[in-house]
């Protein structure tokens, strides 16, 4: 996966950036009011669009694609939750490298979305940009003069963008700054959720940051915002850490191997303390207390102990209790040679 | 330490056993109200006794001897919390084994103690004998032909003998059934403690488990009692850790990895905590989830790791803070080699 192997910069604080575009095709309604027929007209300009100019992508069709199918593009941050509840009609062209998806008939025509590890704000809308023109060729976007991309829900007309970042902000939230901060980037008009996104739990002090505005703003402006503010997050975040380490040296190495013991032992784990364990350990990493274990390593296990990503695995039913044995397992065996 | 290096019987289970015995000299009042002059002179002819027949041991003042060395000495189970507050005029005899200690002017002018790893409550027995007979031949003890020996407290009148062991229970606190076991216990006229003795907190599921009659039994009986009621507890514990491994196995392993894992990274442990994951190994151990890592080294850290023992080694006033750090250490230093 494209974020989980680059060696993005920043990456000690920024998991990943990600840009996302909605665009709708003109004269065609919008995919929640869309007919069948009309919806898989739109895939079908999509694909051939898309398919002659790159070749490395598959197209995952939301009828045909199972449930758990579903579930791993989701836990892989590759389509969102509202895609995967879609059915006949709906689709996802993801490139070799997972860098891209499109989404098909999502609450647009068509989502076009880039991620990249690190602090790559930039680079995700070069990219999607690129997809961006390159569909534009093909097909008519709908568009305003006065207001930019039409999209379905008002909330992303203008320049139909979402940029945003994965950080993790430890040492914020151990030193009890996290909520100064987090308030402050709500007030400079971004919008911080979970893990997963919209309404989901913030575990494992990682947070996503994104724009909230799309309206009366420029593409360059909000990736210029967007990346100022993260920036400032980034200082604010290692002041933290290098001030944990200063005035509580001990404690948080007590509470970084700590971690790392159950990591390394433990036989049964939920996902939501897998998170929380894999924080410290990032923060460890960071401050020189554990060895140098690659954050690849790290990434991996983020996506690889997740539910679907188990059961898809092993190819049968299992249960939370099952999943729980397989997930210290697969833990176990990524850090097996790690110290 | 003798128990500590004992590789008794049933030290899965029983970590050692003990006795004692009460003894005063006619004609001499009772400790609590005996002129230093005379409690001097009992001093005197316990050493003179014991000198005559063993050169293995070491006499401790309780003047001389450092509230700190005092504290060492309560927590190695060689003296008790009520000499632990003597002053001038008592004292402690203990062979360099550290098998055997002869309180002196404590509640009582003698208190002979004796303590063997395992299940060995008749060993103990017969080895308080052997000092009671060879100090008995040098002085004479206050005994009544009705109520056999005289004691400080009425409740030590007749044998003056206590016989305990120190019982791990794991197995029945985990499953449950630990206070049906402990009630039975009571019932049958034996007494439950903590791991110091009267008044001290039950952790790291270790109990002491001691006779509570002194009086109408003889010292045999006592003994026999003793080890009935230790073998059926043994009997019960066995059957409770078999079942926990046949009903939930993953789930009991988990817990003793992750104990394990503790104990081989924490950078700061509290005594509580550091009892409490023993008793994890311990289990883990017998139950052969754990490599088989000596007794032994569990003893030791049981015993090297309290507040004392660590201020003593390091020869100067530390906080509860440093205290954590070192006790860290010291664990981690003894299973470095371990797994």
């Amino acid at each position: 996966m494209c974020w989980i192997n680059d060696d993005g910069p920043m990456n000690e604080i920024i998991l990943s950036s990600r840009v996302r575009l909605a665009r709708n095709i003109n004269k065609i309604p919008f995919p929640s009011i869309v007919k069948l027929e009309e919806a898989e007209n739109v895939i079908k300009q999509i694909k051939e669009a898309y398919e002659n100019e790159n070749k490395n992508f598959d197209f995952f069709d939301m009828k045909s694609t199972t449930a758990v199918q579903k579930q791993v593009l989701l836990e892989n941050h590759l389509i969102s939750p509202d895609l995967m509840k879609k059915g006949e009609g709906s689709g996802a062209l993801i490139s070799n490298d997972k860098c891209v998806s499109i989404m098909i008939n999502e609450e647009d025509h068509i989502r076009i979305q880039t991620i990249y590890g690190g602090l790559q704000i930039r680079r995700a809308w070069e990219e999607a940009s690129k997809i961006d023109d390159l569909l534009e060729k093909n097909v008519q976007y709908a568009f305003d003069e006065n207001w930019g991309y039409l999209t379905s829900c008002p909330t992303n007309v203008g320049t139909g963008m979402r940029a945003s970042v994965m950080v993790h902000l430890p040492g914020l939230n151990i030193s009890g700054n996290i909520n100064k901060i987090l308030q402050t980037v709500v007030q400079l008009g971004l919008t911080i959720r979970g893990l997963y996104g919209e309404g989901t739990d913030i575990v494992g002090n990682m947070f996503q940051i994104s724009n909230q505005i799309t309206l009366g703003r420029s593409e360059e402006e909000i990736v210029e915002n967007l990346t100022a503010v993260t920036n400032q997050i980034i200082e604010k975040e290692k002041e933290a850490r290098s001030l944990l380490i200063s005035n509580s040296k001990v404690q948080i190495e007590d509470k970084i191997w700590r971690s790392w013991g159950l990591m390394k032992n433990a036989r049964m784990m939920q996902s939501y303390e897998c998170l929380k364990l894999i924080s410290d350990i990032r923060l460890g990493v960071d401050l020189e207390v554990l060895p140098k274990i690659p954050l690849e390593i790290l990434n991996e296990i983020m996506i690889e102990t997740q539910s679907a990503n188990i059961q898809i695995k092993y190819d049968h039913e299992l249960n939370a209790n099952d999943r729980d044995i397989i997930r210290a397992e697969i833990i176990r065996n990524k850090l097996r040679n790690m110290e």
